[in-house]
């Protein structure tokens, strides 16, 4: 079995599919940075909830609870921390318009049966002291907690060393083909080694529509949406403790002006601000205003932040697709299988993808919760059905 | 001859003092990486003129009038471009307080019989298209100009090694005195080794009033600011040059709710984004606030900035002193003698300080346009005599 893309994803289904006795060969030029690298790690299925997203809320539930275990089998696999943290995550509301969204959100939720409690602006102050005066109320969601998307990526890789996969240190060139075209063979490393293949899981994040060799029709839907994140540390510029506490303790979400976003405070004291979203092809410069717009957006919500220390600005390139929703299991092409496409909620569903994935992989089926996320809802014929 | 830091101050001194034919050692760890690493490089006498401070302007103008020749002479000597680029300034006014404060400084200059020539908004925007229509007038200073402080910094090295100056590659521990304590005989390095020296040039930037060994009545008063600033690039993400023309031409210098900002492009397409000034001590941490301040302030005066990659985030230390001109010739200490305490004119005043220096070394005397800027005038008899 192949895997083509060594991200937390193609990691993740490869641990977990050698796990079970197959023989794994992974085929990424860096494993373990792909998008981790600059993902925030939030695990926020319930915070972030949208409309007309049911199901995907289910596979986000699903992937979230399994995730205390995940990570703790991942550290004793690896002998590497990981970064889980059950921190909970609090939404908050700026103003007026964003109260009664955030309202909304709740009642969304709570007829889903989802656990949010609402607080007021003081009682958002009371669990966070450093949230603007300016905080109108907000959703403290304690079931949504983070993982550190970096070692989460180094831990990966190194369980799946100690699992007997095999790293080939490549990039893919070409997807190949059996002469007749009807099935995938493997795929073509541009060192020029030709990894033959039974099975090969695409899991290249937001390359996956793009590696050559696959017919148009094979082709999958995911384009690249770009992410700039910053990275700050929560304690003096001297690197001592903050007086009277610490700076954030759960993650902190916000809608401003309309965007969306996000704060996570780390155990060991590093603050990841998130995102923006770009289409912008395969660029990842990261940007003047696009930094910008994430100081000013978290300076509004948190005025102490212009104090902590910049660390660092990194920008990523989510797999996007139509529907925002990931593409997990068999495509057009016998011997092709899909773990990509996951967007933003990459980190939140490794776990579930890679049980899966490496369900379909050994037994032919796909579990229940991954079953409407195959490739095929986007193919003519389906898009055909839908319309009618 | 022992020269104390290795920044553009002590290797032009170091420099200009062994084409006399002295035998020159420069103590640094690190040389050519002082200040002048996060140095935007602004040679801006007449924008930068200040009231109260016209024997500043002066030694300011006699080295600004000197760094072509200067440049040129460095660039023969070394091998090495120093990004030199007579470009021009124009300093811009955004709103009403802003231009009745640019028309006060430009009558000013008229007095003293500076060239500057004062433009409305619109001649501004011809000028740099790129401008806020916000922009309401503004002063085109022909004759200041720009240099790129790192190569600056990377030539004069290298004109130094040619030049025969031995580079003794570690960090002051101490200066020494002789036994009396009535003179300075050198000084101790980390490593160990004794640097014996007839007369030691203290060139070590911020740290020059904090180097241990002298006696309190002898220290330099000089203290860190700190200074972060941006590098970005005038290009789009992909790398490609702006359509509709260069993004800046010239040195663009503004007043934005009482913070100077700068930003200075370079030749080679990178603009240097300036700069923060902050009282921190050695902190030379970059914080979200002075990166967000900077962008704030540059995204009103230039709205396309938002497009550029951000290259980098830096931050440096100025040497301030109290009346913020440098420190130029003999200290209280025979023996020991000053190149240091240059706050925002470092690199402007690298020529004329390095001839100053080196003048007094060979000669005893210092040339006339530096004689106001011996450290004797913060003596405590000095300090007396002035205020009677």
């Amino acid at each position: 079995m192949l895997v083509v893309g060594g991200g937390v994803i193609g990691l993740a289904t490869a641990w977990r599919t050698a796990q079970r006795g197959l023989s794994v060969t992974l085929l990424d030029p860096d494993p373990g940075h792909g998008a981790n690298r600059v993902a925030a790690g939030m695990l926020a299925p319930v915070t972030e909830l949208q409309y007309g997203e049911e199901e995907l809320l289910r596979l986000g539930i699903a992937s979230n609870q399994r995730y205390a275990a995940f990570a703790a089998e991942l550290e004793a696999a690896s002998g590497l921390p990981t970064g889980y943290r059950p921190c909970g995550t609090l939404a908050v509301a700026l103003d007026a318009d964003d109260r009664a969204e955030l309202r909304e959100v709740h009642a969304f939720q709570q007829r889903l049966g989802l656990a949010a409690e609402w607080l007021t602006g003081r009682e958002c102050r009371r669990l966070e002291p450093m949230l603007a005066p300016s905080v109108r109320g907000g959703l403290l969601v304690s079931g949504d907690h983070q993982v550190d998307g970096r070692r989460l990526g180094a831990a990966l890789l190194e369980a799946c060393v100690r699992a007997g996969v095999r790293i080939h240190r490549s990039r893919a060139a070409r997807i190949e083909l059996a002469p007749a075209g009807d099935r995938v063979t493997g795929a073509l490393a541009e060192d020029g080694s030709a990894l033959g293949a039974g099975q090969t899981v695409l899991a290249a994040g937001s390359w996956s529509g793009a590696i050559p060799g696959l017919p148009a029709a094979a082709q999958l839907p995911v384009r690249p949406v770009k992410g700039q994140i910053l990275r700050l540390r929560m304690a003096t510029t001297a690197g001592a403790p903050l007086p009277g506490g610490p700076f954030l303790s759960r993650n902190l979400r916000a809608v401003v002006r309309g965007v969306h976003l996000y704060l996570v405070p780390r155990e060991d004291g590093e603050l990841v601000v998130g995102a923006t979203m770009e289409e912008q092809g395969y660029d990842t410069a990261v940007t003047a205003g696009g930094v910008y717009e994430l100081l000013r957006d978290a300076h509004e919500l948190l005025p102490g932040i212009t104090e902590l220390p910049l660390l660092e600005t990194g920008a990523g390139l989510r797999p996007g697709t139509p529907d925002n929703a990931p593409l997990l299991g068999p495509t057009a092409l016998p011997g092709l299988v899909a773990a990509t496409g996951h967007h933003r909620n990459g980190i939140l569903l490794t776990p579930v993808t890679a049980d899966a994935v490496a369900d379909y992989l050994t037994t032919g089926q796909l579990p229940p919760e991954a079953a409407p996320f195959t490739p095929d809802r986007f193919s003519s014929h389906a898009l055909t059905e839908a319309s009618r």
